[in-house]
């Protein structure tokens, strides 16, 4: 009987030290002790995602905190923007159509991201868009935004920029106050190394002035309750104790590494990976890759068949495509919690797997370059 | 260095046999090893809320679930009625106005429930009502209410009756379909003993076929998605996994060890603090008195020199009043995971700390009415 060990870009690996301490007894909510807690998490937090803005937890999803973001900052029939290149993106459409708001998109193919000057562009043929909803990461198809870039060019046509971070915060460079990003989403299960449940946003002062006058009916994700509540550091209704217990512990392991270790290992794996699947012969699916997961094109519709023997015979979880993309990539996740050895872990497997599957000649070759890539030979 | 405990109603202990579960390696939820999870759990979630209708689990606290009821079954400007007779079932009162309801209220003097032929002319004062919101045992004030009837009234004026059983599911008798209530609430840091993050509610095929028909914009609490997702074992977003996992085990212990007699146990152990608490000349503050916690009326200004007390001597935490009874009120918590020897622990110390602070003049009588009552002598 083999360890299972998931390499799937959320949820991911929890350290022991976070189940460790989530396991210790409940505490009540309404205490100072557990105010402590909360507030050293949100400092963390700012401190990860590189911003003096407040930032807010949420009980719920990352879907949840998006569907907070957009129902204060926008009133119905407003129009916005949103990027579509892959189905967390194209999500932010799906929520902004719910409440009502008249939605102008500018796609990519999935596979690649928006380039700052199409976003540019589209905001030339829609004026009057108030915000731009975008991805930092698009987790289904594993491309980085230039989320930089393209904040500058919102602002400079009056908009705000709000950002899904959910599967960057941790992993990619992130600089939410020096590119003035006035929201950014993140939550628990991806890059801070806690089980789901738990998600969180920084809001801007630009954001703050708009949620003043804008806002759909909201209760449970009023912000400006939350907000107001998070300043006496409480929460507006029962916070996840655990989880926000859990998320501390976990924020001071990634101050124990350092921001910038913890990133550049992200960026470590993540090269090492690519430079393993194409010394399988097998194409990297992404045009411009990000560190949070490495998704991989399987000819001849063999994706599932590979996760599965993946997981029957190695006990390795990985991603497979999702929509258009199902059966034609698997995806690797390098998201939180993964060293060197793991990667080891993941690659060997799946070599193993093709070897197994008679879809390479000869073993060996992909754990050689990645090697070599971690010993930079 | 004593070890602490919390005798509050929500959040409340949880056995180590559900933190065990929670702190073992992290699961992937688009799996089949997740959905027999998450299938079982909600099986287990329909038994001891005595329901055949479908129940749906959602990533939130207890208040995002009343959101996801309110939301779903109704209409903006529709009428709705709400019983009022403490701060949480206020809660269902400030949601509808939240979303544009036009709202009637039928109050109750806190501590008092709101009795059936008050709703009945509630009921009759406001024609037109599609659905009445009300709650089960309040925390606030340790009231009971008899939905039953509320339910039988409701449904003779042709509304819905959506019940808050956040701290009766699994502590006092509650028959979702022989009583007829279209919707229950329930949150997961309550009587089904695991931490906070996670609610459910069940549906009725009224409450169902009125959904078709209403419903306001909603995207994470959108039920018609959850309903669909879960028909095919999944969920729409990301589950709160580990919580789930604590759940479905707190489930087990709760049907190893019987509904009728889990719900008996917090009869009892309601009964003998009440005992107790007569014993040493207090007052149980609600007239019609709930298992899920005792709410004690503390003359003179004592109430939170009390808990500090308690807390700071014996590392006990119990709960104090809330809003108008803040300060007038403490509340022993006994929901959940308590047995004869922890309400024991909890009336030691409270009694302990009356004698401490020169509040009895003779110990002892609390803990030996709590032995009586327990052996009914």
């Amino acid at each position: 009987m083999r360890s299972r060990q998931l390499f799937t870009p959320g949820p991911t690996e929890v350290p022991w030290r976070v189940r460790e301490k989530m396991a210790g007894p409940m505490i009540h909510h309404r205490t100072e002790e557990f105010r402590a807690i909360q507030r050293e998490t949100i400092d963390d937090l700012r401190e990860v995602m590189r911003t003096r803005n407040p930032v807010m937890l949420l009980a719920c999803s990352g879907t949840g905190a998006m569907e907070a973001a957009l129902v204060n900052l926008t009133k119905p029939g407003e129009k916005v923007l949103v990027t579509v290149l892959g189905k967390f993106s194209h999500r932010w459409k799906e929520i902004a159509e719910a409440y009502g708001l008249d939605v102008a998109t500018v796609d990519a193919r999935w596979g690649d991201p928006v380039r700052p000057e199409d976003l540019e562009r589209a905001l030339g043929a829609h004026p009057g868009v108030g915000v731009v909803f975008t991805t930092h990461a698009e987790t289904s198809t594993g491309v980085l935004q230039d989320v930089e870039s393209m904040a500058r060019i919102a602002h400079a046509k009056g908009a705000l920029i709000v950002v899904d971070g959910i599967t960057s915060v941790c992993a990619e460079k992130l600089e939410t106050d020096a590119w003035g990003l006035d929201v950014v989403v993140g939550s628990s299960q991806k890059g801070v190394m806690t089980p789901p449940g738990l998600a969180f946003l920084s809001l801007s002062d630009a954001a703050r002035a708009r949620m003043e006058g804008a806002g759909q009916p909201a209760y449970y994700f009023d912000l400006k309750r939350a907000l107001a509540s998070h300043e006496k550091g409480d929460s507006p209704w029962t916070p996840p104790i655990g989880l926000v217990m859990g998320l501390h512990e976990a924020l001071k392991m990634i101050k124990e590494e350092g921001l910038e270790s913890v990133i550049e290992r992200h960026a470590r794996n993540a090269r090492a990976v690519r430079a393993a699947v194409r010394a399988l012969d097998l194409e990297v699916f992404p045009s411009v890759p990000a560190n949070c997961t490495t998704a991989i094109v399987i000819p001849d519709g063999h994706a599932e068949q590979i996760r599965k023997h993946l997981y029957d015979v190695y006990g390795i979880r990985i991603a497979g495509g999702q929509e258009r993309l199902k059966g034609k990539i698997v995806r690797i996740g390098h998201l939180g919690h993964y060293f060197e050895s793991d990667i080891f872990t993941v690659v060997s497997s799946f070599e193993s797997t093709l070897l197994d599957m008679g879809l390479v000649a000869a073993g060996g070759r992909g754990v050689e370059a990645l090697f070599r890539e971690f010993h930079e030979m």
